[in-house]
């Protein structure tokens, strides 16, 4: 047997539900204002995109917010709730004849309507006329459209347009936050969606690091992982670009994009550091192993490796509600650092190099992010939350307090950048620490990253990654042993 | 052994090739201008591109006419040529400090200067600056920007912008027709690349077909495809989204895409179509292969087959320099309506069946396009061709006369589909042909596609394609006999 999984079916009783937090969250917040609790929620599906001036079409996937309400996975649609009565309406395009025999057949109106689970279904050119009919209240109508800032991107989102907008109001900043704060905070049917992107997802990542040898090429790595999630899990789409990273390149963190394509040969004692995540049904995993090509760890590796180790179980095991983000990165930065003062990579006090921002040379990145429909989810900064200045911190994608329900990776790592360790080298202020010698051994090593999505429960956390983390448990595995090895203590739950 | 190919290293010299023939072309038109030979063509990349307001990066893809003269895979560059001097100088982006932590080195300009084979390399910001220190002739400098229709699209590509663009003249008229048919001849490196291409997809279509069993889902099909060409070819890109058609969905010509997902379980006695195509360096390969899905043809399915393949094999024998392709798609038509009419499936003469389009009802589409650097490559209309009225006519991409060097697909085939066999039907011109009993057996057929990558050489043709075509052959293979089988005799080259 290949894979002990295969693709759960779809309820969209999922987006049902997310619908209706909205709904709750929006009339609540109404109700406490001076608008009125009526009118209509409306979002813009995503189309579809060509290649610049030649007809290749990319792969469609929807875009997140409006995926999050409707689950539609076919592009060209709009998607409205009226406040005031609770109904759904799913506008879909209205599709020329050739469209049967080029693309396949015309669903009527009512397979959207069942299909998606909405109230009612018309097309997209009814936009107008359907909301003004529904619409009970005095003077025109009033349109909760999306538009508010992506932390991440710094780009902002682009309401919903139609012919014969102008005869409807327009709010363009009640729905934003409230919508993004549904998607913080996962409901059970989400959850299970990650569960299953996870599960998928650890499963390649134990093919592929059973399979990987010296010689090989990176991207036959990713080859492996992206046919192990596509073949047995479904997951057609993967939350990111892959990111193989075999020796130095494991100090590139975002390595494997088009201009550092994954093309390295694999080499005999490096270290390789997978990022990679499936998506299903457009919830994904955000997962990272590192284990050394060869399958045995030498005593460097297992060194920066159980560092790095220690970091993600402290992380873990401090994990509840009410606990902050910030803390949880500084406890991440604190093991690592102490465990590369132990190793006499670094030497001094670590209270000293922790004020130094020492901890930002090895792990620049943030400790995690929200994960769900995108793979940094929305939502990281709460209005009023700043983001820090001081470096590593400043990367952090969220410095919430955390909450039942949220979902967030922890990846802690620990990395020998060059671009960061000559300033850290020749400055004053960092350079004491730093034992020259010794660190010189690590040069070319590249990094380590252990990565888990990690899901906030009432009294603690829990971990939907099932990768092997301990040394002994990857060397077996790498070995042929099979996996989960049965074992009589889980480490993955906290607070239970 | 999994594969008996491995990936090849890609000559630079192609694109040094590929500009030095674009010079060539556009001096000597200049030459017989009233312009003078000298000025700039200068080419924009494509930029990487994010997800709707996330920051959710595309895997990003060259835009192909940049891809063509300079053969660049990183983002954001700009290329130019000087026509009087002949030199050729790229522009890189100017990348942060930041980039070197996150996306990988910050590579020297030399390094582009050197592995893209130009005469120079610059930064962006230099564009103006550069072109205008270089320019020996008076007044403003003359750039040629591509700006032009993709025939088959309907968009214009957009013309290079850059800050400091008013001190040059622009003209964008003349590069466009002169840039896309050095693009519609093919070079022997071009070749090389698109028979790699071709020779690791066909071997990849013979891998799926033996792994197909009824009870299997079409994605699983397409993931089999994508594996094999990334794993052993190293093609991370596909020349288009897989089309795993099974059953009925043979008969969506388009199948494959977001809204028709390829999430079909494969059934026991229905066929399979699957069109797909991997790409190697920007340059492509489109193939579709058509089997029983259980390894055995039924009788029906043998006729349709051989229909289909007949057609396929009667162009490749005609095609040779200055045939015209509109007689090759009227040939594939005549044949297969010869077979069908055979079949009793229709009746009547088949002229007339000609005269009454009768065959773009079971072939809608065109009989091939020119493949290259984009599936559809362009210049399948010459200026003053124009494209044809008639059904299934109006759909070639190119009606242009054949010429040593094109490489053209020959994909004939022959579909059963209710959008056009019902008006077919029902017509008084066409109803009389359609032996209404004998069709009835054809309703969830769905269809049949043979479609190989032909070039045209100097006194005939050579097909790229390798895939078994003959039934028997089909049939052997999927029961295990090897590929490709030792022949005494081989039918994909005529002419020689
Ligand atoms: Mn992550
Ligand atoms: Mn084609």
């Amino acid at each position: 047997m290949a894979s002990s999984l295969s693709p759960p079916k779809v309820p969209m009783e999922l987006h049902v539900g997310n619908r209706q937090k909205l709904l709750e969250s929006l009339r609540h917040h109404l109700s406490q204002s001076t608008l009125p609790v009526r009118g209509f929620v409306l979002l813009q599906g995503g189309e579809e995109q060509t290649r610049h001036d030649t007809d290749h079409l990319e792969l469609f996937r929807q875009e997140s917010y409006f995926a999050y309400l409707f689950g539609v996975r076919e592009p060209g649609f709009y998607g409205a709730i009226d406040i005031a009565s609770g109904e759904s309406i799913l506008f879909a395009p209205r599709l020329p004849d050739e469209y049967a025999v080029w693309l396949g057949e015309i669903k009527p109106l009512s397979y959207f309507k069942e299909h998606y689970m909405v109230s009612t279904a018309c097309f997209t050119d009814e936009i107008a006329s359907v909301l003004q009919q529904r619409y009970k209240g005095p003077g025109k109508p009033l349109l909760f459209l999306l538009h508010g800032l992506n932390t991440d991107s710094n780009n902002f989102s682009t309401p919903a347009q139609f012919e014969g907008i102008d005869h409807f109001n327009k709010d363009l900043t009640t729905l934003h936050p409230i919508l993004t704060e549904c998607r913080v905070i996962k409901s059970e049917m989400e959850i299970a969606l990650i569960q299953f992107a996870n599960d998928i997802s650890s499963e390649a990542h134990v093919e592929v690091m059973r399979k990987a040898k010296v010689g090989m090429k990176e991207y036959q790595l990713e080859s492996m992982f992206l046919h192990h999630t596509y073949m047995y899990g479904g997951c057609r789409h993967c939350s990111y670009t892959c990111i193989c990273a075999t020796g130095e390149n494991g100090a590139v963190l975002h390595y494997g994009h088009a201009a550092a394509p994954n093309d390295k040969t694999l080499e005999d004692g490096g270290m390789a550091l997978l990022d990679m995540g499936a998506e299903y049904h457009f919830y994904g995993s955000d997962i990272t192993c590192s284990f050394p090509i060869n399958g045995k760890f030498t005593s460097d590796q297992s060194l920066i490796y159980n560092a790095v180790l220690d970091a993600h179980n402290a992380v873990i095991s401090a994990m509840k509600p009410g606990v902050i983000w910030v803390d949880m990165h500084i406890l991440a930065e604190r093991v690592i650092l102490e465990a590369l003062k132990k190793a006499q990579v670094l030497v001094g006090d670590v209270d000293e190099m922790m004020t130094a921002r020492l901890g930002a040379v090895f792990m620049p990145h943030g400790l995690g992010h929200f994960l769900g429909l995108d793979t940094h989810d929305p939502g990281g900064y709460l209005k009023g939350l700043e983001r820090r200045k001081e470096p590593g911190l400043k990367s952090l994608r969220t410095v919430r307090e955390l909450q039942e329900g949220m979902v967030i990776t922890v990846e802690p790592g620990c990395y020998f950048i060059n671009a960061l360790l000559s300033p850290a080298m020749n400055s004053p202020e960092t350079s004491k620490f730093i034992n020259q010698e010794v660190i010189k051994r690590f040069n070319g090593f590249g990094g380590v990253r252990i990565e888990s999505d990690v899901l906030v429960t009432a009294t603690g956390c829990y971990n939907m990654t099932k990768c092997p983390r301990e040394i002994k448990e990857i060397e077996a595995v790498m070995a042929g042993a099979p996996w989960p090895i049965k074992k009589t203590t889980s480490n993955h739950v906290n607070g239970l």
